[in-house]
């Protein structure tokens, strides 16, 4: 009975919950298997169950019921747990009260024509037609990024936008972490950009029909134990032009794109979307449906895609192990070829223009890129007008590429033109908290490597789900990343395992 | 600006609609995709939405809404489609707001009990297992019964039951009806079913692989023009253990099974499915999101899967053009069978004892003998513990089978453990309505035949699309029935087609 208010509170969550896991299954479904002629039916779907979950959050039952658990003598009562969930609901409400409809509205319809003349720009090769369009969706944001750095309370106005992705991360730590990943990366780049360049790995490109490949799909995701085939599996493989991960908790779906003359692109799309599927499947039981049984940021998020795809996946050991049902599900199409040729082939490193094909060394670089214009471009450093050419110096500078046109060049991504500014540095931070979960995995299991070979990734899994997995949404991610590693962010671990790594495969 | 009042409930209705059509998309992936440890999930899922769906058309803004647009000066302002939406608005908003939330969830957890019960029952044979379950539903249905008989004005109990799925249809009516069928059906499961006893029809469980069978159902489907392979396709097929339509105008589905030793299980379940899927899709525009954008019966829907699957797929005139195709996309398994000989198997008529294996000629009695067992049960003449005895007597009676245990008699469908009470007649209704439809139909299109034989079913769609489907629930059933044939409910015409036909393919 003490406990009316907060029980209350988690009753309307619930709803919440329940309605995002809607949208997620709608979105999913949208996405793999919606008839054509579906789509504006799908788009009036989508928009009532957004409204519908925007005026639970904003209602301002949730604002009363909120003041009374916090007052005093109900918030005593409360666990730390508990009070988790009022802080992070808390800031979820202050958010969508404080920034009016109107600016809501208008950035989303900004970012939709934004995005359709985007691939009109990167189709034609021509900047100048998106500038424009990117300019007011900028200034939009800022509306919405000063309101956010006041309800957040953030040093900076692009700290604001971090904060969506990574809470209580900031541009300071961030710049301080990435500008020495930059500077020993570069190196590492020189270095084994030379080794690679005259080896052949041309085998990768070796027909491998779909059919085979959905086997091998299955194999990947048996080894990682993301069940996709039992009568209690809690997930699936379907197909999708781009790659992604969808559910929540008993329910979570991976999609991937099989291309027969790569079939390596399907392989680790697999692991990646796979390690984002583990993180969602053991999220605290005992927080579904509640704010803290969810991801602590998008950063943690990548950083167990990033692990099972290039940590484990790259892998020697990994590769040895995999190497017998590869050929035995490819009929030997790569008998030929040796299990520590393979594991060369997918670790190859290149100066690249474009990030969704990057390797894992210089993959960092294409962010660190992204990250530094943001921070520059919020500062007042940069206007929009200087994009091209500062995104071509910094390739010049960094990667020793030089961009011929601005479609391989600042008009890649989607990212600006949908307005996720903020969301770039995740992907590296990715890398990073990666690093330092490895480097604690290690002093429980400093035979991880041995486990991989003998594919026994069951310890590993479970370290994972002890340590990130189940504590959920509990800390801000430098808080959890503290409570595993004694230390804040830190890139040193990432780069250690990299050279480290990189050393054994080619030296 | 005068239609205020009115468009505020439309813009009411509009969210209720789209609640539906998330219901029906999350249902379908339920049968369909839904990864095994998800049920539980799924099912918090639909009951947040139901209780939405119900919250949104029970509250009391809608209750003002609805009396402030039938006072005088508003209700004059409307066209008739307008005053169609409100009464079915309004016909809703009772039966919600009349039956008591603890009533409801009454009988929705003895029905999930009672469906529990009834699958042991079954599968053991042991009625008086089952029997205390039913009881106890039927005594929780009578009371939902009464107040539905208050609030629709129906003149018996049963009367109110039927009403739920064939709006203003009375026992009345359907017994005189179904008892004319009745005795007209009888000679003629006698008579055919004794010219066909010696036929040898084994070819039809000739092996047919599940790819060839797929090729099938999408070339019926194009037959049927219901897309699903293009572009611009609103539909599309998958497979499930009991096949069903889902969706919502541009987005509508079916299912089905195959079976490699019975390819016509799946060929007429898709026929079936992709009539209801026609129904759906070509409801009218201009009624989408609004109470009369849906179908005007449950009899209607059946018409129409019936219409096609029956009167079109089982005709002389179907068989022989789909025959040089089926040889293509079985590589000739039945190229020593003629389509005279296809079209004589797929019309076998037989005293069966399984509804949903019944052919064209006995299905209807099936239906029939659980029409008078609902309506003498419900008019106190028979109890439930009679059930066994009474459905055996009137097999006996009607189809000349005696049934040997319940499991092959009163415990074989599902609809009484789900409380569907008042359905069953809607099967058989749908055969009378096709056949008064198509007696209509013969009028303006004469040389139907000639069309289906010729591949052209275009303008059979567009007298369907333009009589029945596009009409959507602008009336109720036997007063669309008036408008298109000029007369009530009528066995004639069904009887007519079915004497007919048989006498073509078989005398």
């Amino acid at each position: 009975m003490s406990m009316a208010v907060y029980d209350d509170i988690m009753a309307k969550y619930r709803e919440v919950a329940l309605t995002e896991s809607v949208i997620s299954t709608m979105g999913w479904d949208m996405d793999v298997y919606l008839p054509p002629k579906g789509y504006p039916l799908r788009g009036e779907q989508l928009g009532l169950l957004n409204q519908m979950r925007q005026r639970m959050l904003s209602s301002p039952e949730i604002g009363t019921l909120l003041n009374k658990a916090e007052s005093k003598t109900e918030y005593a009562k409360l666990d730390a747990t508990q009070r988790r969930n009022l802080y992070l609901l808390r800031r979820q409400y202050e958010i969508m009260v404080k920034i009016p409809e109107e600016l809501t509205g208008a950035i989303s319809k900004q970012a939709t024509k934004a995005v359709g003349i985007w691939k009109q720009a990167k189709s034609k090769n021509d900047w100048k037609l998106f500038e424009p369009e990117l300019a007011e969706l900028i200034t939009l944001l800022r509306r919405r990024g000063e309101i956010l750095m006041e309800v957040r309370n953030t040093p900076t106005l692009y700290d604001a936008f971090i904060d969506i992705f990574e809470p209580k991360m900031t541009q300071e730590k961030i710049s301080k972490v990435f500008t020495e990943l930059r500077d020993d990366l570069i190196p590492l780049v020189d270095k084994y950009s030379t080794i690679v360049k005259d080896m052949d790995f041309s085998f990768l490109k070796r027909k491998v029909p779909v059919e085979q490949q959905r086997k091998i799909a299955t194999a990947l995701c048996e080894y990682i134990q993301y069940d996709t085939t039992s009568d209690q599996a809690g997930g699936r493989i379907d197909e999708t032009e781009h790659p992604f991960t969808s559910g929540y908790y008993d329910d979570v779906r991976i999609t991937t794109h099989y291309h027969e003359d790569s079939f390596t692109s399907a392989f680790y799309s697999v692991l990646h979307e796979g390690g984002h599927a583990l993180y969602e499947q053991n999220f605290p039981h005992e927080g579904k449906f509640q704010p803290w049984g969810d991801s602590a940021s998008y950063g943690l998020h990548e950083s167990q895609s990033r692990f099972v795809e290039n940590v484990l996946g790259r892998s020697k050991e990994f590769i040895s192990y995999f190497y017998p049902t590869l050929n035995k599900l490819t009929n030997n199409t790569f008998k030929d070829i040796s299990a520590n040729q393979l594991t060369q082939a997918v670790n190859k490193v290149e100066r690249s223009k474009i990030r969704i094909e990057a390797d894992e060394v210089t993959y960092s670089l294409h962010v660190i890129i992204r990250f530094e214009i943001e921070r520059d471009l919020f500062a007042n450093k940069v206007s929009v007008a200087d994009l091209p050419s500062v995104w071509n110096e910094k390739y010049e500078k960094y990667l020793g590429v030089t961009i011929q046109t601005d479609t391989e060049g600042v008009l890649q991504d989607t990212h600006w033109a949908s307005g996720y500014h903020g969301y770039f540095p995740s992907y590296a931070l990715g890398n990073v908290y990666g690093g330092q979960l490895l480097t604690a995995m290690e002093t429980k299991l400093p035979n991880w490597l041995d486990l991989v070979a003998s594919g026994d990734f069951g310890p590993i899994k479970e370290w994972m789900g002890t340590n990130v997995h189940r504590k959920g949404n509990l800390y801000d991610p430098e808080d959890l990343l503290k409570q595993i590693t004694g230390e804040g962010l830190n890139a040193k671990p990432f780069i250690h395992y990299l050279t480290a790594k990189y050393k054994k495969i080619f030296d």
